[in-house]
C-alpha cells in the first residue's frame, strides 16, 4: 500500500499532520507493507526567492489582525504541536519561499532519502533557532546530515532548474486529485484525508485502505508469454 | 500512475515483455506522469547458490525434451527478443539463483539506480558473453557502472540478510496479487497485465487506466486543519 503525502515545510499544519499519521502508522499492523511519498505543495509559489521575513507580521498582514491576535494564533499552533510531542518556536520563525526546499526533496528522493530530509526541513524550520530561509548553505549541511552528498547538493540548489520540473508536476497532481490545502495524504490514489486530523482518523483510513483492496483487473485475459516455476512458454515458430 | 512490474532476472519473456511496455510507455502521452518499480520474483527459489549450469541442458531435462529442442526453443525466443531490437545470445548461457541480484536490485532502488541496474542485468545475463552468475564481483562492476557505490554494493552482496526482506515481500505481494509467473505488471494496484503482451496491450492498459482514475474517496469528510494559499486554518484555544 502506498501513502502520498502532499505538504509544504512553511506549512504548521502539515508538521503536525505528519506526526499524526506516523502515530497512527507506527501502531498499524501492516505498516512494513506501507510506502510513504512525500509530494510538493507550495502555499505561496508566487513569493520572490528573496522575499524573507518573520512570521508575525506576515499572518497580521495577511489576516487583517494585530500581531498580538497572530501571535496569540501561533501559540495555540504551537500548543497542538507540544500536544504531539514536537518541539514548535513560537517566535522568531521565517517566512519565505519554499521551492528550493522542493527541488532538493526530489534530489533527495532519487537517493533514497526524502524521508529524512523533510523531516529534517521541518524541523530547521519550527524546530530550530537558525532560520531555514538563509540561502543554500544552510540547506546544504541539512542534505549533509541525512546522508546526502554536499557538493551534489549545492549543484541542484545552484540549478533553478534542476528538479523543478517533479515539483511543478506533483502541484499539478495535487489539484487534479482536489485538493486545495495541505496536508493532503493519498492512499493508493483510491482514498485521501485532507488535513491534520487526528491519528484515529488516519487509523481508519490505513484500516480501510487495507480491507477494501481490490483484486486486479487483468487487461488482457489471454495470459502473455511468461516464465513461472515450472518454466516458461516454449515459443511457437 | 504507478507501474509496478513482477520479475527475474533469468526469465527471458521478462526481457522481451519489458522492451514491449517501454515502447507502449514512450509513445504514451502521461509517460512523465508514470513511475515504474520493479519487483522481486525468484522464478528458482529453491536453486542452491553455487548451483549454476548452461541453459540448454537444465531446459532439456525440466521440460523432457532433447538438448536439440531446448536449443530450438532458445533460438524461437532469440528470434522474438531480436524482433524487439534486443540482443539476445542463444548459446552458452548459464542458469543459476537470482536472490543476490534481487537483493543488489532494492540496494539500488533505496539509491535511485534500480531502473539502470535491472536494465544492466538482463543485458548481462542475455546479451553479453560473460555469465552473470559468476560471483559477487561481477555484480559489483554492474552495480558500480550505473552509478552505485561499488564498496556499499560488495557489503550488500557479502551479507545474505541485506534486503532479503524486501526481496521476500515482493514475492508474498505477488502471490496476493495472484501473479504465478513473470512478468507481471500491475497498475495503480488497480488494473494487471500478465506476461510479455504485445506492445498494443500495454498500450491499452496504460489508456485505460489513465482514463479510469477515479476521484478519491475522503475517509473524513470534515476536513482536518490546514493551510492553503489563502493562508492556515487559525487553532480555536
Amino acid at each position: 500500500m502506498r501513502v502520498e503525502i502532499w505538504s509544504d515545510i512553511a506549512c504548521p499544519w502539515c508538521y503536525v499532520g505528519k506526526a499524526r499519521f506516523e502515530k497512527a502508522l507506527a501502531a498499524f499492523p501492516h505498516h512494513d507493507e506501507v510506502e510513504v511519498v512525500h509530494r510538493s505543495f507550495e502555499l505561496d509559489p508566487g513569493r520572490a526567492k528573496d522575499d524573507i521575513g518573520p512570521v508575525i507580521p506576515m499572518l497580521a498582514k495577511k489576516y487583517g489582525m494585530s500581531e498580538a491576535q497572530a501571535q496569540a494564533a501561533e501559540d495555540n499552533l504551537g500548543a497542538q504541536a507540544t500536544a504531539e510531542g514536537l518541539v514548535y518556536r513560537t517566535r522568531d520563525r521565517d517566512h519565505g519561499n519554499t521551492f528550493d526546499m522542493h527541488r532538493l526533496l526530489h534530489f533527495a528522493k532519487e537517493h533514497g532519502r526524502q524521508g529524512e530530509l523533510i523531516q529534517a526541513l521541518y524541523e530547521a524550520n519550527f524546530a530550530e533557532e537558525a532560520s531555514v530561509f538563509t540561502g543554500d548553505e544552510r540547506l546544504v549541511a541539512l542534505a549533509a546530515a541525512v546522508g546526502l552528498d554536499a557538493d551534489a547538493a549545492r549543484k541542484v540548489l545552484a540549478d533553478p532548474t534542476a528538479y523543478a520540473d517533479e515539483v511543478r508536476a506533483d502541484e499539478r497532481e495535487a489539484a487534479q486529485l482536489g485538493a486545495t490545502g495541505v496536508p493532503f495524504f493519498v492512499i493508493d490514489r483510491k482514498y485521501g484525508v485532507s488535513g491534520a486530523q487526528p491519528a484515529d482518523v488516519f487509523t481508519q483510513a490505513l484500516t480501510q485502505a487495507w480491507g477494501e483492496r481490490s483484486p486486479l483487473t487483468l487487461i488482457d485475459q489471454s495470459a502473455g508469454e511468461a516464465c513461472g516455476p515450472d518454466g516458461c512458454a516454449v515459443p511457437q515458430s
